[in-house]
Order: C-alpha cells, then sequence, then structure tokens
C-alpha cells in the first residue's frame, strides 16, 4: 500500500536522524500524528527555527542563546587555560566532567583534507588571537583519537610553538575506566603501555 | 552546565517521541545541528505542515493528501466486504498483509469510558450510512485484543445486529504464528483453546 505522500516525507525526514531506520520513522510518524495540531507545530517550529535561535558565539565558538555567551562572559576559575576542542558536543562532554575549570575554544571541525576542512575551515586564527589576549599559559587539546586528531593536535603545535611560556597538552590515551584487557583492541593497548606512568 | 534554551528545548520536543530518552533526545539534537540550516527548516516545516497536509478522509476516516481518498476511489476487489479499525496505523497493518481487499471503516479509537471515549468519539455514525450506502454483507471487526477493543466489538454487534443479512466476524485470537507453547501467556493459551478448530 502507499502512505499518503506527505507520510512519506513526515519517514523520510525523520530517517535522517541517527540510527532511525524505515520502522523507527514510522513509529515516530504515527506517535507525531497523534498529537493535536498545537503540538506538532510547535515541535516543528522548534527545529525550523534553530538557524535563527542559536548562533556561535563570535569569541570561543561555543553554541548559544542570541546574546551574551555564559562562558565568555562568566567568570572562570582558570582564565590561564584554554582548551581546544572540535564541536560544541566535545565542550559539552568536557564540562559535563565538572573536571575543567578553564576557558574553551571550539575550532568547529578537526583537519580532513579529504573532506576538504583545512585550516582556513576552521577557527584558528581566533585561536591565536585569543592566546595572546588571554594570556594563556596552557592550551589543552581534546580532540578525538583519531587520524584527524592527530592530524590537528600536531598542526597546531607547529603553528603555535613560537608562542613563549605556552605549554601545549593533549588529552591521555589509554584504558576507559572500567574496562577489562580482554576487551581492549590492540592499538589502544599499545597506545597505553607506551604511556605508561611510575606507579 | 547548561545547555543554551533552544537548545534545552530541542531535547524537550524529541523526547516526546516513543522511546526516546534524554541521551537519544541529544544524539538527536547534535545531528540536526549538524545540518546546513536549510535542512533543519525542512525537517521542521514538514512536521509543522502536518495538520494542513495530512486530511481524515470524509467517508472511510483514512489519513489521505488533500484530495480523493485512494481507498474509496480506487476499485476494491470485494465491495460488499468492509473492515473495521480503530487507527489508520491498524489499517496499514492489514494493507500490508495483502489479504484484505474490501473496504475499510476507521472509526477513529476505540471505546474507553476512562478515557472519556463514547461512540459519539468514534465514527460510528458513518459506518453505519455506508453499510447501508455499500451494501455490506460482511464487517470484519479488526480491533486490538484488548479490553478497549472487546468492549467495542460488544457495542458495534449490538449496535449493527437488527441490520439483515449482515454478517459480523472479529479477527482470530490464538497463537502467534513463529512462536512456542513455552513462552505463551496463560490468557492467549486459553484463547486459543476456546478457539481450537477441527483439523
Amino acid at each position: 500500500m502507499h502512505y499518503p505522500r506527505h507520510l512519506m516525507a513526515l519517514i523520510d525526514q525523520l530517517r535522517k536522524l541517527p540510527g532511525v531506520g524505515s520502522r523507527t520513522a514510522e513509529r515516530y510518524v504515527f506517535e507525531i500524528l497523534r498529537w493535536d495540531s498545537a503540538e506538532q507545530q510547535a515541535f516543528g517550529q522548534a527545529i525550523a527555527q534553530t538557524p535563527q535561535a542559536l548562533h556561535n558565539c563570535s569569541e570561543c565558538g561555543a553554541l548559544i542563546d542570541p546574546g551574551a555567551c555564559t562562558l565568555c562572559t562568566v567568570e572562570r576559575a582558570s582564565t590561564q587555560v584554554m582548551g581546544v576542542v572540535a564541536t560544541y558536543r566535545d565542550l559539552c562532554s568536557i564540562e559535563q566532567t565538572g573536571e575543567f575549570l578553564g576557558l574553551y575554544h571550539v575550532l568547529g571541525g578537526l583537519l580532513s583534507p579529504l573532506r576538504g576542512i583545512g585550516p582556513q575551515q576552521l577557527r584558528c586564527e581566533g585561536l591565536c588571537r585569543r592566546i595572546e589576549e588571554h594570556g594563556i599559559r596552557e592550551l589543552i587539546l581534546a580532540f578525538d583519537a583519531t587520524l584527524e586528531g592527530d592530524a590537528t593536535a600536531l598542526y597546531l603545535r607547529e603553528r603555535l610553538q613560537s608562542i613563549p611560556n605556552l605549554k601545549i597538552s593533549r588529552l591521555a590515551f589509554g584504558i576507559p575506566m572500567g574496562s577489562s584487557l580482554d576487551y581492549i583492541d590492540g592499538s589502544t593497548l599499545a597506545r597505553a603501555l607506551s604511556g605508561r606512568h611510575d606507579f
């Protein structure tokens, strides 16, 4: 049987969500159809208004409501440490640990020649400027443990090494908490071994 | 940390989808944020336009694009058999089996005094009228095997029994295909036993 065109269009849209196939999209659509029209419109408009309702802070690059950026304006405990992340989502992950009290800088991605992402596509200029403006002493590169993450870290180290008194560090690589060695892949174990510390 | 207000609003909206909690809603939202603004607007508008883009057929009650109902206008193989279902979703399930070639009637729900749904809230008048108009010989009640389904089936049998030459049937209850008796609950097994057939 053929669904009405609009229903097919809804299913196609919902299938774009991560991990959502046709069956789940159908479930979502039939749930949405049960809502009254005000609820349907509120849901749709919330998503459609996203481009107007969220901005990138012109300083740190984090996603913010229109107005001031709380991560730039709120007094942070250590303003001479800066965490560099690829995306706002990474920033949220770090902020949720409660272990980092410095400033942030969101690059907007990682270097990826294959996908045409070079330094010009990222907020690298702004990073250099902010390091000087804030007199940053330590820069923590908090990138994925992937080829792109490695490339971006190497690039930034090269570019920033001329800045005096700037310590550049990167997140530790090793065994995730709670995991057992049986289940760890070889490259993680090799990284954990080379990064072993005195005990 | 606090997400921007709009991001919280998006998460709250996506959590309304069935089986979606905060974590999944966050995943969806961060995926939506990766889309460009045209994609975000297309997604949102598809949902927001649902009240205008989908209608209930004034005859059978199925969901349709504006215009003619394919289930009423297309020549159905057996126009003297009518399947009565609670929702359009149930209609789709039956239509997808390819085993039913008659007309449909979507009630719009099942009787449920607890939720304030009486015969007036359902398309019962239309059903009576259509049975006479189409000269229906058999009415198949295809309702859930729940208290509400039972109540609705009993109500309709009572109400329609005065119509001459109308056979009223209900879907068979029993063991689902492919299941083993170990895993079947007692009430299903009891229904399967009382509904046993010659073999």
